[in-house]
């Protein structure tokens, strides 16, 4: 695979990470970095992760062949269809948002006529923000989601999938709502589990918080403001899986409550059973 | 710090770390480890952990000054019990069970003659099991909860902490009753909690469980044998923290309900605020 210009929308954690890949196993000739802050596309730039950042859309894609957008899921539907008013004819897009439905939706809605879009997520990243964390191996040997729909161009998934493996991803392709009802339970769910845990802790007893603590509710550190967003695009399906949660929930209380502990014992067996599959 | 014999109840991870860090820091002129279980002692005499594996609990404290138990936490106050029936006058007894007050009330009940007992708990160790994942700094930097009571000797909890800290760990007093408390919101439901969601995982997911999926349920892996064990001990304090954990994800229930952003964003908040507190 080779790019004249791969632009990228948000420099970020993902963004960042994303040039700094590209740039080094030289696939694109050219990456230009999108921002809104002038501080976060130097560093960018410092990093090697851009060739070039611009504050200005239009001077962005001018010369893109392909773009990925890695901005707030919020975000990503509205740059999409903005950004594709300035792009040449037959430009790639693609996005890294953490669900989506609603961003596909919204963008086959609004019928961008230069790009052809395909919705993806790569499963990878952390609770770290910023293109300080950047790392061009953030990628290799995870899954990276694309939703195409029927209105999907063939060759345009073919291409965005070729450019996630060329980063040492793998692709599964599923429907942007069996994406979003899997990474409810994957991946939104965990998020308000741990946050939840994590609020009820006294700062009396934060010295008392070991490893097994810290692991639960390591991922409650992310950005509020990107995951009340994500929550908010993928309300239904978080609120099913919660759902889901607050029934096994209910299934230990009784157990506890009746001093069942074959039943405490068994429900703690079947977590096991799950974790030890995932392994490390 | 300086003991004559060491002897360590149970060789299991926290045991054989215990044994692995005693011997390199030369405080015991020999450490003796009784277990049931011949290969995990010979494993544990193989990694340097012991000098000596016993399967009979009269031989190995005959010896003793200094006993610590780390067994299950339902075992514990029975060995002691036991096992001080054939120390010599004066000597120490100590554990590392992961809950306090049902032993030390045991324990205390039971009146053992030549004993003196103090309550243990070093906040260390991980999902792993055995000896082969013994580890000589697992108590550095790390803290361990002493309970002593009304009738606990001075002399006997000066040196217990003495021992703790000559690991390399901190020491903190507290009640039994108050470390329970304690331990059931730090420890005992992250785990409860980790369990629930791991379970929740149907196989088909299991791709698409990243990082956070892994982090939030590691503690999962652990035994449930174990674990049913000390949430049995613990059952009130658990049952009390499984409580507010329910009230506040009804708490994000409800804001996803009624669509309130601002809600879930201040929750969110909150949880990171303890996250970002407690650091890495």
């Amino acid at each position: 695979m080779l790019l004249n210009q791969l632009t990228i929308v948000g420099v970020g954690l993902i963004g960042a990470s994303l040039g700094l890949a590209a740039r080094r196993l030289g696939f694109a000739r050219r990456v230009v970095g999108l921002g809104r802050n002038p501080a976060s596309l130097e560093q960018a730039a410092r990093i090697g992760a851009i060739d070039q950042g611009c504050l200005h859309g239009s001077e962005a894609v001018a010369g893109a062949d392909f773009v990925v957008v890695c901005t707030p899921v919020d975000l990503i539907a509205r740059q999409v269809l903005e950004l594709s008013k300035d792009c040449k004819p037959g430009t790639l897009f693609t996005d890294a948002g953490s669900t989506k439905s609603l961003i596909v939706k919204a963008i086959e809605t609004g019928s961008p006529s230069n790009a052809h879009f395909v919705g993806g997520h790569p499963l990878a990243g952390s609770e770290k923000k910023g293109p300080e964390h950047a790392d061009a191996t953030l990628f290799r040997n995870r899954w990276t989601v694309l939703t195409p729909t029927p209105r999907t161009n063939p060759e345009a998934l073919a291409k965005v999938r070729e450019f996630w493996e060329s980063l040492g991803s793998h692709v599964r392709i599923m429907t942007p709502e069996a994406h979003d009802a899997t990474l409810a339970l994957t991946s939104h769910l965990p998020h308000l589990v741990a946050s939840a845990l994590a609020g009820l802790l006294p700062a009396s007893a934060f010295d008392l918080a070991a490893t097994g603590f810290r692991d639960t509710t390591r991922v409650a550190a992310g950005d509020p403001a990107l995951w009340s967003a994500i929550f908010q695009h993928n309300r239904e399906a978080l609120l099913a899986s919660l759902g889901a949660t607050e029934r096994r929930l209910a299934d230990f209380r009784n157990a506890l409550e009746s001093s069942d502990w074959n039943r405490v014992q068994d429900l703690l067996a079947q977590g096991k059973k799950v974790r030890d599959a995932l392994g490390s």
